[in-house]
C-alpha cells in the first residue's frame, strides 16, 4: 500500500515500542507439522533482518510434550549471538535450564498459571507448586547474570474455570516480580480479553507497586480482539508486546488454534500511530509469506493476508 | 464460553450502541456466487431474532453492475416491515429511487465517495457530481418522510490515491449533513485506518458542527485493525458501527476480499465492555456458521471460527 497507513498520532501514548517476537517459539510449537531445524535457524535469521531485537528462539520443554522444539539446542547453536540481539529461551524445569545453560542460552523466560486448573492440565501442578518450581531456575540465571522473563498464562480468562479473578493474578505477578522477573509477560491464552479488562489488571497490577515498564502484553486474537487490547495496553502506558510472525501458532482452521496476535498487524496499528518498533513491515510480510508456504496454509494475519496477495497475487498464501 | 467475556466497562464510553448490519445488502453484494432469494430472506428473519434491529437489507443498484442483488424487490417484499425492525435498502440514483419506493422501502442508503479517483471507478462521476446526483434522491426522500443515511467511501486510505485528507473528508460529510441525511457513515472502504486516524477524522467533524450521534463508523478489516478503530470511535462518542454477520463480504481467500468488521467481533468487544447492543451472540453465530455452510467455505470472523467449531467441533466452517 505504499503510503498507508496514513500516520496520526494519538496524545499519552509512548513513541517507542519492544515487538518480543513469539514465532519461532510460541508459534512453531502450536504448529501441527514439525518445521526442520535449518528452517527455523533461517527463520529467526531473516526476522533479525526485520529490525526484530527480542526473538525468542526456542524452548527447552521436554521433547516428549513438545516434539516440535526437540532441536532447542541445534537452532539455538545455528543462530548464533550477534550482538544487539535477543534470543531468549523458555525454560520449564531444572533440567531444561541445564540444557538451556549447556547450549549457551543468554536470557531464558520462565512460565507459570494465573488459575489452577490450568497448573493442573499444562503444568502437572499448582499455582503455587509452579512458582516454586520456577524459583531455583530463576535465581540461578540471576546469579549468572541471565535476564529471566515470566509468563503468566490465562490472565483474562481459563476455558476450564471461566473468569478469572484480577487479584488472583496480580498475586502471581507480584511474586514474578519479586523473584526478579526482567519483564512479566501478562497471557491471553485463550484470546478472551476486552480493553475494559485489559485495563482493569493493569490499574491492579499498577497499584501494587509494579511499573509498567516492567510488563509485557501477551494477547490472542482468537475472538479479534487482540489490537484493541493493545491500544488499551499503550493507554495504560504499556512498551512490550508479544506477537507472532503471520500469527504462527493461529491457523484458524486448526483445531488447535490458539490465535496468537498476527505480529504484522500489530506492526500495522503502530505504523498508523506513529510508534516507533524498528520493523519493517513490508519484509516481514515477504518472511511469514514464506513461512506459509513452507507450512502449506494461508497465514492467519490479515495483514499478510492483503499484502502479501498484493506482492504475489497468483499466490493463496 | 459461557460466562466469558469478562465485564469490565471503560470509563467515558457509551451505555449503548446501534449495530447496523450489512451482511445482507454489503456482505452478500461482495460474495462471488449469488445466493437465492429465500435463503436472502431467510437470512434477513434470522438476523432479526437475534436483537439486531437496523439490518440493510438490500441495494437497488443496477443488476448488471450488481447481479447478486438483482432481486432487491423480492427481497424487501419477503421480509415484510414488522414493527420496531429498520430495513433500509441502497439507492444509487433516481431509477434505483423509483424501484425501491415501488417496493416499499421504509428508508435508503446514498453513497458517496470521498476520493476523485473512487467516484470515478465506483460511480463513473466525480465527487461533486455524486453528491448531486443523490441530491434530488435524498430530498425526494425526505419529502415523503423516509430517513435517508449517507455513506461516504475512502474517509482513510484510497488504493489508487494512496492518503486522502482530512479536511476533502470533512467537506463530503458537512454536505451529507446539509442534505438532510439522518446518518452519515465513514467507510474505511480497505481497511488501513488506525486508531489515530480515526480521532483525528472524528475530531474533524466535531469541529466542523456535526454531533458525534449523526455519525457511524464502516471499518472493515482488512489489515485486522477494525475493532481498535471501534474502541477509538467509542471513546470518541461514537454510538453506531457498520458491522457483517460473520464477517460476509470479506473471505479472506476471495481475491476480492473487502474485509468488513464481522459483526460478532464488534459484539464480543462490546459484551465484554459492557456496552448493550441487544444482540445475542451465540444465535448470531449459529447464523453465520450456518450461511458460511451455505457458501461453502469458513466464515472469516474470528469469533465465529472460536465458537462456531466450539459448538459444532465436526465443522470446517
Amino acid at each position: 500500500m505504499g503510503e498507508l497507513p496514513d500516520r496520526y498520532p494519538l496524545p499519552g501514548l509512548p513513541e517507542e515500542v519492544t515487538i518480543y517476537e513469539v514465532g519461532p517459539r510460541d508459534g512453531l510449537q502450536a504448529e501441527k507439522q514439525i518445521v526442520d531445524t535449518a528452517t527455523k535457524i533461517e527463520f529467526i535469521e531473516r526476522l533479525r533482518g526485520t529490525g526484530l531485537i527480542a526473538i525468542e528462539a526456542t524452548s527447552f520443554v521436554s521433547p516428549k510434550w513438545v516434539p516440535q522444539l526437540a532441536d532447542a539446542a541445534e537452532v539455538l547453536a545455528g543462530i548464533g549471538a550477534p550482538e544487539g540481539f535477543r534470543h531468549p529461551v523458555l525454560v520449564p524445569n531444572q533440567r531444561g535450564m541445564d540444557r538451556a545453560l549447556e547450549a549457551g542460552a543468554a536470557e531464558i523466560a520462565i512460565f507459570v498459571s494465573a488459575t489452577e486448573r490450568f497448573a493442573q492440565e499444562n503444568l502437572a501442578s499448582t499455582v503455587d507448586g509452579a512458582i516454586e518450581s520456577a524459583t531455583p531456575v530463576a535465581r540461578q540465571a540471576l546469579e549468572a547474570g541471565i535476564a529471566v522473563r515470566g509468563y503468566v498464562s490465562m490472565c483474562f480468562g481459563d476455558p476450564w474455570e471461566g473468569r478469572v479473578p484480577i487479584g488472583q493474578v496480580v498475586a502471581v505477578v507480584r511474586r514474578l516480580a519479586d523473584l526478579g522477573c526482567r519483564t512479566i509477560s501478562l497471557g491471553d491464552t485463550i484470546g478472551v480479553a476486552t480493553p475494559g479488562h485489559v485495563r482493569a489488571l493493569l490499574g491492579a497490577i499498577g497499584e501494587a507497586g509494579i511499573g509498567m515498564d516492567r510488563i509485557a502484553l501477551h494477547l490472542h486474537d482468537t475472538y479479534g480482539q487482540a489490537l484493541a487490547g493493545v491500544l488499551t495496553g499503550l493507554q495504560c502506558g504499556v512498551t512490550e508486546f508479544d506477537a507472532s510472525a503471520g500469527g504462527l501458532g493461529g491457523c484458524p482452521f486448526a483445531k488447535s488454534a490458539t490465535g496468537n496476535l498476527a505480529t504484522e498487524d500489530l506492526v500495522w496499528m503502530l505504523d498508523g500511530l506513529g510508534i516507533r518498533s524498528g520493523v519493517d513491515l513490508d519484509r516481514l510480510v515477504q518472511i511469514s509469506g514464506w513461512m506459509a508456504a513452507r507450512l502449506g496454509r494461508p497465514s492467519p494475519s490479515r495483514a499478510v493476508q492483503a499484502l502479501y496477495r498484493e506482492s504475489d497475487p497468483d499466490t493463496l498464501f
